[in-house]
């Protein structure tokens, strides 16, 4: 059975590729994409998504824009990481898609009215502008939504600050309103995503799939790795955003623990941190091995957070803690093959 | 050669543990212990200080008192760790010292002119409201410290709040104040006292010491063990405060790499939280061993943190990343055979 | 000509007051009414609001409700003020009106379409998070709003806290969108609200009216008092939402200056307080009146603020520093007098 | 009888004035100056006060230095207000006393400890550094020191920020240990301070005295007059610091309210305002008066804060709401005859 998901984004590099997994992938139905500002302006990240709905022939599905800012905070937009358009590197279609009249925020309350209670998942990889919007103008849906797996934060290391990572420090309190809001949360962060890294021997994988796409990607990865290779000596950049699409579509690529989860929006240093509760994760004696790093997907093995224990149940907040790398790429090239060439 | 040290505590059970190698140790030369308020009232610690004298027969350095509260914090007793007393176990005996009349801010001062420049390390184990108000009051001493290595922050999560270790959320403007005075500060916090456990193998090893002092170190571990092993499942109480003194008398002891550090005063979450720039450290591709966790000593293998880079040679905090736990054992073993019995 | 007006309320005592002057007043054309949690629950204010289009006969116009909590502010109910049901006092009758099917913020947005721009000033009367969506949502519709007249903050001194007023505190981050919006905001906070107490004379001259609404009025005015007369000692209670329409009804109720105004979202202490720049304004040698206090309502003879200047053009933020008592009971009773006996 | 003060400054042009009127002034004995870093660094703010013995001749007793920076603020330096001296303007004469050996910090606690409990009334003028460091280093002698009248702070409206004044602003943490450590404080601030202006037929009026040390204090007035009647359009730049040793020395020239005052140190905007509960004054009905001006000086007509009644005998914070110019002129005139011609 598929999982229904609704795409929030600002492509933006990784946004792309994970648009193209979600539209791939046999195991997600993408029912629509909505975009926020944040990569780059809503008008650039918008004019992106519709040329990769050409670039992925992605059809019959609503495209919408949403917050052309953050909700408090000063907008920023990191054009020394996706270049002037948000997508610099590869040359990009005309639109492949018309806009959807619609605001994101109403388009997606009324796909959340319109399908079974529980049956879809918000899927955001950008700030968190549209998702909070959502959650306050429609207060009655939000257990309505089967759950929000999102790209962003990081329990232990920031990349724009020491604490904080990028969309969560692109709209901070949009952060705290999406965690607190009550609905399950996957928190896809830093921690993960800093361990699945497009290497040049990923590259090379992938450019056996041999499509237009897949070359596509490639010169997506080709630009959007130099920062991270050149300031960071990164062997490849992160797969951030793909990786919150893959572990809806494959739940074993990424292994998640439950813990309250919070957002800092005052602190002078750590604005915009997740604030991760693992109290109850320690080392083991004289050895060193971090549990948040154990190769099994199984909770059970593992203590919950002291806090966690105490909210019992109503502790919906998970955390993403290790990553099983090759399965991702696995499923990265499943979705290439099955996307096939498009002509573009 | 044996490094003069100043030990500033709160006894506290880790505290005594770590006067008592500060003392046994050959490395170290230990010129005065002063007190501060944090696990219990400032009272209560002293009088547990000078008790410890007559414990471990120490004889021959000022024992002085300081500051009786946090700089602007409201003070925090941390009494179902410490008990009543600060150091609930054992039957303390009288003593074994009197009093220095000087305040112990005013000690450190003296004793920081009267001895060379850069030969004098400072060992705070508890708050660091002294330190603090140190190098306010006096300045011009700042430069002919040799260096501060201290027990408190983590770089990971915290044990009081989910990002504040004990120490330095009792007095989060005075650590502020001590990370930022310019003098080589060692950071030793959650990450390594976390992997040295007391557990009951440890704990049977140090039993075959067979001394008094060696069994009111038992009391200790028994009564400090009880909070960490019935409510967070510890296999035994972390050695907090011993392995700062133990990382200054053997710096195998503890892996350390230079990285900035600040704390935050302000966050509504976060408040007391050592924030650490660990941009430059991330995952191996598919693998996952964290770089902080390497077996090995040598900064040269790892690249600084990029902000370290920056700052260039003006960077002089190093944080603590991993720890050489059986090393640690022996060290403490070793102090106890050399204290013998005192019968106190 | 006439001034059209949305008025956003939560009612609320003295926003009832200010949704019968709004209908009452013949320089004002009342578009709709809008309602946000606040004084009470979305629910009980929306249920008041709909009681009160029945006690003014107020007809052919959509009332809908907005936002049920603030943004990111933990929701305050002020039940000792406006008790349970937040229109404690008089007897309510049923509803006078349906509920328009839309969102408060999305039929906002249909009239400000609708109207011709900068001809509808928004006169919210409570907590700002209906206003901070709409500009949020839909922020190309910011510049087509001709104004934003609120009743909240103070430049001086609190209620809720020694610095905030409650309004602002009841959601200080969309107070702070608001305020930063770029459309025209004016100001009318407790520095002149607290200045036109409805003290008994102020009453005797209202009840010369003598129609059921307003003995509905002098009903509320005697459980609103309450809490002011007893804990404050105040002679009566504020006219806090009232002044707010007055102010648009007749611009010489208020005296306004230009000043740059903006909201604490992050202090310990000052959380929720409207941070005016007045530091143009200073006493008078030897004297101590306050040029805030001038009779006059001419901005040409008071110098700017020294950042409005700065500012220049751009500056669109005006505080109430002075109000024309008088002026503001005769506005009332006239609008009563035109309301007349409705037969509730 | 004359009330003992320790003057705590760092002269500054209004700090020059305030030491030669704590001098001159009958009803006050000096017993020491200390200097702390603000108006300019320590290094010259000493000088200063040493070159300002021989200006008025003040001798027998200690002048010592204290801090050279905030406790955890970065230094702020106003180099526009008091110039590269710290008091440019008069040619400044050489040191007229040698400087303590004591840092000031001990200096004050030599001397609460020497005299009778409650005899000495410490006036800072300046940054509350040494102050804070005072009440942190000896705690048990906080309840000797008969009082704390500090320059700081506004109830209204700040200088440096919207909300802040300079002394405060300078260091924060500082101000808000000494508003809370338990010892009676009067805050002469801005609100008051800002009535006070040396306009020129003030300065004409001081003329008269016709002596050395008067027309310094002409030359320091022209100098420090300068950026406010450019920038901020005063007719004469305010008598700060000397407005708080008059209120020791003459209690009729400030009318001063208890009330709880606590210090903001968080804030995003408001950081080192001084947040003063005001909440039980209010404007008379259509009048407009505020009751913090009323022409008295007796509490006993107007309510005192609410929370001052709840803490009850415990308040000990008082702010400054008005002020009788004429008095303060007449105690400088006075001051001047007194010390007559130094011949400096």
């Amino acid at each position: 059975m598929t999982q229904k998901i609704i795409l929030d984004c600002d492509p933006g590099h990784d946004d792309a590729i994970a648009m193209l997994l979600a539209w791939g992938n046999p195991n997600l139905d993408l029912l629509a994409v909505t975009t926020v500002a944040g990569n780059q302006t809503l008008e650039k990240v918008t004019k992106n998504a519709l040329a990769l709905a050409r670039v992925g022939n992605i059809t019959g599905i609503p495209f919408a824009a949403g917050a052309d800012r953050p909700l408090v905070a000063p907008q920023i937009i990191p054009e020394e990481i996706h270049g002037d358009s948000g997508l610099d590197g590869p040359q990009l279609p005309a639109a492949g898609a018309e806009l959807d009249p619609r605001h994101a925020v109403n388009l997606i309350a009324d796909i959340i009215r319109d399908n079974e209670p529980g049956t879809v998942t918000l899927v955001p990889t950008g700030a968190l502008t549209n998702i909070a919007l959502f959650a306050r103008m429609y207060p009655e849906l939000v257990e309505r939504v089967g759950g929000v797996t999102l790209m962003g934060g990081a329990h232990h290391a920031g990349n724009m600050t020491p604490s904080a990572e990028f969309n969560i420090l692109a709209d901070p309190e949009a952060a705290k309103i999406v965690f607190g809001a009550g609905w399950p949360v996957t928190m896809v962060g830093l921690d993960v995503t800093h361990k699945v890294l497009a290497t040049p021997q990923r590259m090379a994988q992938l450019a056996e799939v041999d499509t237009d796409v897949a070359k596509f990607i490639a010169e997506l990865v080709e630009f959007f790795g130099g920062a991270y290779m050149k300031e960071r000596h990164y062997p490849g950049p992160p797969m951030h955003d793909p990786l919150a699409v893959a572990a809806v579509a494959d739940p074993q690529v990424v292994r998640t623990i439950l813990a309250p989860i919070d957002v800092e929006t005052k602190g002078e240093l750590t604005r915009g941190a997740t604030v991760v509760d693992l109290r109850r994760t320690w080392g083991s004696q004289d050895g060193g091995q971090d549990p948040t790093a154990l190769g099994t997907a199984d909770d059970s093995d593992i203590d919950a957070p002291a806090s966690a224990t105490a909210a019992g149940a109503t502790l919906r907040t998970r955390v993403a803690v290790d990553v099983d790398a090759e399965r991702f790429w696995n499923l990265l090239v499943d979705a290439l093959q099955r996307i096939g060439s498009t002509g573009f």
